[in-house]
């Protein structure tokens, strides 16, 4: 294990620190957990702090460096077992969602976790507990992790959780390390949960006139005997982005606001019953139109709805909000988030996964100044931020609270939570030597 | 807030200790999250133990008291809000399991989890992570609790967990708390998560000539394209004792080990459809007999299916053991534990949660003298418990470790496992005010 001082200038920014590099002391290229516990052995016996890298996707710069050593796991990348019996997964940390799809592909099986940026690594996707697309049906993903090798601060290792489906046998600890974005430990190896490919797939394309019509149709089939696999929202806006990103228009796009809804199982006429019944929900809301969709137009449109963040990414300098509300706020949501930017005269754009209330507020740089930016994202982040707490929702559903958010848990947690908190760090790194000043900060 | 002295014998025993009372120094009602306050407050400054009591309906002697006070929470008993937009119910903490059905018969929804138990309350559900008969399609407690206010054994009070349906938002206190069997803090309050209640539901009972024949058939069916409501298994045997609780038999028993299916959904074509994969699995296996059951039959023998614990209770007495392992590993693990009942002269019969891997062995004394039980039953445990811990199984499936089987936590858990478990006691309940000696030992 050796600390390389030059550090790859990509590693030192982030998704929302692109243009300006963070400070790191050096890189290590941990090959397996042994170099790990080295790494992190020799972190705390010369006082350093560790910031861990997964698939360098991080959404809120929980892996921007802050003059940390950086404990880059892309080298642990290796699948280790597929167990058909238990339908587990074993991975090595460093392995990312496209080589899980890739690996599985044709086996009848699948990873549930669906998250639009499939370079992720699992085990970064542990750490913010990212949900995606499928979380309305199959949870997030801390649904879909049966264990975790985790390296502790002290530099030993621990197996959190287990294959067993039902436990009753001590505290959770895979739960608390998943969603602690590593500050607790260090992920080193997972198994997923795998589950068996339904045989039969649609979606249901919906447009209206207006993004605030969306809500109550959600209510509606979130209340009916339909079980969407995906229940996603964006608005025209959005779409475009990703058109031109793609270079594609999308099949069907009649209207202003859309939902895009998959069902999915083993019986053909049973889906299609749904989507009958989704359709009458669909025009008894004052739908424009609705879309069947199937195979090539099917992947088409979905092509447009994962593209649809990448595409304003590279339309400007932007910034991504996470926000999570309870989903009969969604629209009220929405709404205010509109409401505040309009006010502030930021441009804005909205996708989301409607089912699980869970927006994302794209807000774009265009003509404003660096520092008229700057101000007003500070301004619409107070407002935004008070009217979530309000109204019971959280500044983060999947993206995680990294160092962006951490000035914010206040406005959420009461002093007593956030002592909670910071009782369980300094519990389990009491040198805050893991990831230091993400979550939560903690006196040292 | 009075501490009364005098204790009620019923609280001084449990499933376990039936006729060996235990000693408490005496018992707190408190009406209200103030009252539990206050009691905290005052145990912590006269350094007094707390044991918290919901439904007195343990089994594995969580609330046996060992000279504590018990806090016994039964006048906790209002349900407070049915929220039906978010599909959520307010409870207080002694609210029980029968009163959560009452209170929602004919609304539509439902509460998922169905541990046998129904005067068990919500809190105790949740202190450990009860599971019960719906486990396999909607998961565990855990799965089924939005948030909960605990009182912390400080005095303060927290909400841990929210209405959102994701959350990436710092740690994860809810299922840090849910299965810590009351040691961490005390739940005053829970959100329920509710259901849509499907409109078609209908079993299937499967007889076997054999106990080993079940395996391959819970393996087929878990791998194929149905997905039970429900999956249990039991014995003739053990039905026999149910039967002469109710004094009724069940309508159907072909066979000396059977598999009882329940499927639901919206649709009752795509039930029959099911229905008819499955018989066609358990014919392929070598079924004796394969049984539809809907209406009052069906009723009937999920009656004698609920019974089967208390009739063997009544029967004389026995020791319930709950382990859990793999799935693929179900039918290793009956046959181990038979074999070594039988081989220690111990009557036995089984049942369990076939789906979920959790086997519930019921010990009986029989003719034994105390002695020759007491002997038999430590040789039981250390052989069934390695045994076990060889094939990834944990020592309970939804029973909870309690004080029972703190004993035996260091053959399934590492030291570093421990420790780190130790470590968040002590973070959270520095003076082992709360629950102490359960789940896990701390030095004081």
């Amino acid at each position: 294990m050796t600390i390389e001082r030059q550090v790859d200038d990509k590693y030192l920014t982030t998704f929302i620190h692109e243009s300006e590099a963070g400070h790191a002391e050096g890189i290590i290229y941990p090959e397996n957990e042994e170099e790990i516990v080295e790494a992190v052995k020799k972190a705390q016996a010369e006082g350093k702090k560790l910031v861990t890298i997964g698939g360098h996707t991080a959404l809120a710069g929980g892996t921007y460096p802050q003059g940390e050593i950086l404990l880059n796991l892309e080298k642990m990348n290796q699948i280790l077992d597929l167990d058909k019996e238990t339908l587990t997964l074993t991975v090595e940390a460093g392995v990312t969602l496209n080589q899980v799809r890739d690996y599985l592909a044709g086996s009848g099986y699948f990873y549930a976790p669906d998250p639009g940026e499939k370079r992720a690594t699992v085990a970064g996707n542990a750490a913010t507990n990212a949900g995606g697309m499928r979380a309305i049906k199959y949870g997030v993903t801390r649904d879909n992790i049966r264990s975790m090798r985790v390296v502790l601060a002290n530099g030993e290792v621990i197996n959190a959780g287990s294959l067993n489906n039902k436990d009753s046998s001590g505290y959770d600890l895979k739960d608390l390390f998943i969603g602690s974005e590593g500050t607790l430990g260090i992920i080193s190896q997972l198994q997923l949960k795998l589950r068996v490919e339904p045989q039969y797939e649609n979606s249901l394309l919906i447009g209206f006139e207006r993004l605030e019509e969306l809500g109550p149709v959600i209510y509606e089939i979130l209340h009916s005997s339909v079980a969407p696999t995906a229940l996603e929202m964006f608005e025209h806006d959005a779409i475009t982005y990703a058109e031109e990103l793609l270079g594609k228009e999308m099949p069907s796009k009649t209207g202003q606001a859309f939902l895009l809804v998959t069902l999915s199982g083993n019986q053909e006429a049973a889906i299609q019953k749904d989507l009958e019944n989704l359709e009458e929900i669909a025009q008894k809301a004052g739908a424009l139109a609705t879309e069947l969709l199937s195979g090539e137009v099917e992947k088409g449109v979905w092509d447009i709805r994962d593209h649809i963040l990448s595409g304003i990414y590279k339309a400007g300098p932007m910034r991504l909000d996470d926000p999570v509300v309870p989903v009969n706020k969604i629209t009220q949501a929405i709404n205010k988030s509109k409401e505040i930017a309009d006010d502030l005269g930021i441009a804005s754009t909205f996708f989301g996964h409607a089912g699980d209330g869970n927006i994302h507020i794209c807000l774009m740089k265009k003509e404003l100044s660096d520092q008229e930016w700057e101000d007003r994202l500070h301004q619409y982040d107070l407002r935004l931020y008070d009217f979530l707490a309000e109204n019971g929702g959280l500044p983060s559903g999947e993206h995680g609270i990294g160092l962006e958010r951490v000035k914010f848990m206040p406005i959420f947690f009461s002093e007593t939570e956030l002592a909670t908190m910071k009782a369980i760090k300094k519990a389990l790194d009491p040198n805050n030597l893991l990831n230091p000043g993400r979550v939560i900060e903690v006196d040292e």
